[in-house]
């Protein structure tokens, strides 16, 4: 069987999911992309941040934020390899994220097709394009091991 | 006429608040308050710091966790000057902060008790206690005098 191969971002924001769960971080990670050229990468982590807003996307929206010198993330592309939480969901609306690539599905945190459903508010000020499921086996495999670990 | 007076943390978020007015940005200020003492305040600073997330709410959150080393503000209270948006209550949830109190409500952008309603997900992982309208007259003046400005 052929797979299609993953788009390079979400090998990079998959990349990034698997060096926190080298250190006891759920393994999330995000990349973000502006004109082709990555901006800006992270990985979940909270613990080791001591801070609870340390998401993979807060962290890579602030890095590219703070690399554009621009709190508005317009034409930018974020790679995540799990369905945002509304956290990170109100932060893409914020920055005004234009594209969103996601790989899992979370029915229990994820607020963009679950839950909170943040882009879909009437009053949301901002919705960007988005893409789901690109890498889902390979991220959701990547949680599971960790979890299972854990038990 | 008496009115019965502020509770000592919305005093400091307005004050803060009136501070973010000062440099161009936004007046909402916010402070976390644990076991009686002020651990954190901050305004609104998301042009100032080029960061999207930069509400008040997100760096107050950072500035307590920053100081108990700790990624959950369990006992903490966040007095905040204006209702928290879909990003700043999802934030709230993960700190697992225990009460929340808020000045003025916001339509537009609020996510408690409009839009997204994150705290009323069925999936939500934890609810804090809720109290609105605290200071509520001086929090929506200094956000209708700030944009009668710009205007």
């Amino acid at each position: 069987m052929t797979h299609w191969p993953l788009p390079l971002p979400m090998h990079r924001a998959l990349a990034a999911a698997k060096a926190a769960a080298g250190l006891g971080e759920v393994p999330i990670g995000a990349v973000i992309v502006k004109h082709g050229q990555v901006i800006a990468e992270a990985h979940n982590a909270p613990r080791t941040d001591h801070d609870p807003t340390a998401h993979a996307e807060i962290l890579a929206i602030r890095r590219a934020a703070q690399a554009l010198g621009d709190e508005r993330l317009t034409e930018c592309e974020l790679w995540v390899t799990l369905e945002p939480c509304a956290m990170c969901a109100g932060a893409i609306v914020h920055a005004r994220i234009a594209r969103l690539y996601y790989a899992a599905s979370d029915p229990k945190g994820g607020a963009v097709e679950h839950g909170a459903r943040v882009f879909e508010q009437p009053q949301c000020l901002h919705r960007p394009e988005v893409y789901a499921g690109i890498g889902e086996a390979q991220a959701a495999e990547l949680l599971r091991a960790f979890f299972r670990e854990r038990r």
